[in-house]
């Protein structure tokens, strides 16, 4: 089994009001293939996608279950300086994003906060000295 | 804000298991940067990370929630043909993973199954005819 990651897809209640978000609260592009019932964005080589909540747990098979919640997961996007977060964060909360933690030290030598997407759907921002990002912004992991 | 998500953290409760499941199951490599608290998996630019769920909802400032159900959330991996579909699937059969849907042709014209690890996070296992991959297995998203 080839190791990757070709999709994340978060289940949304309001695809328009979280696609508002993402395109143009963020200002992040949506890819063509999106329409009504989907939206997709590319990410670098991994795409990020908003579907129904309720339609993503019946293609997983899975009970539907009530929004709002910790999900027992969280996205990171690592910024390149520790004022990027903070740009990030101020950014964010200007497209109505809430902020579930300000940036912050943390114990393991980064700067790092919190915000929530329309859906509560948590995001880290940080800068991580130990994980550089390449030129294109992809994280370049030790192996 | 740059369109980027660099980490997809998984909450899981039993780390050394969900380790095992995917390095020794699913056959996947681990960096060295990993420890006993945390582990992380290179996907290709993103990064796959591994830990504690109730450490994962302190770090975003988030109530502790139950596991095992949906979350809201699904991870894909595409495979390159319709035939991996099926053997992707058996492999993490075999690795311990639950079958949530066997592979079945889907609405969209795609050949779809879903698996779950063992924290119940579900992953599609999808051939995409429209969502071509890179000789390096990343999606080339159209625009």
């Amino acid at each position: 089994m080839e190791q990757r990651l070709s999709i994340v897809s978060l289940g949304v209640e309001d695809l328009a009001a979280s696609r508002r978000f993402y395109e143009q609260g963020l200002g992040w592009k949506v890819s063509s293939t999106s329409n009504e019932s989907i939206v997709f964005m590319d990410m670098g080589g991994v795409v990020l996608g908003l579907y129904g909540r309720d339609a993503l747990a019946d293609d997983a098979n899975l009970a539907h279950s009530k929004p709002g919640g910790f999900g027992g997961f969280a996205l990171a996007h690592n910024a390149r300086s520790r004022e990027d977060v903070d740009k990030v964060l101020a950014h964010a909360a200007k497209a109505g994003a809430k902020i579930l933690k300000p940036a912050e030290d943390v114990f393991w030598g980064g700067y790092s906060g919190y915000f929530a997407d329309p859906d509560g759907h948590p995001w880290e921002v940080a800068w991580n000295p130990f994980f550089p990002l390449s030129d294109d912004g992809r994280v370049e992991l030790p192996a």
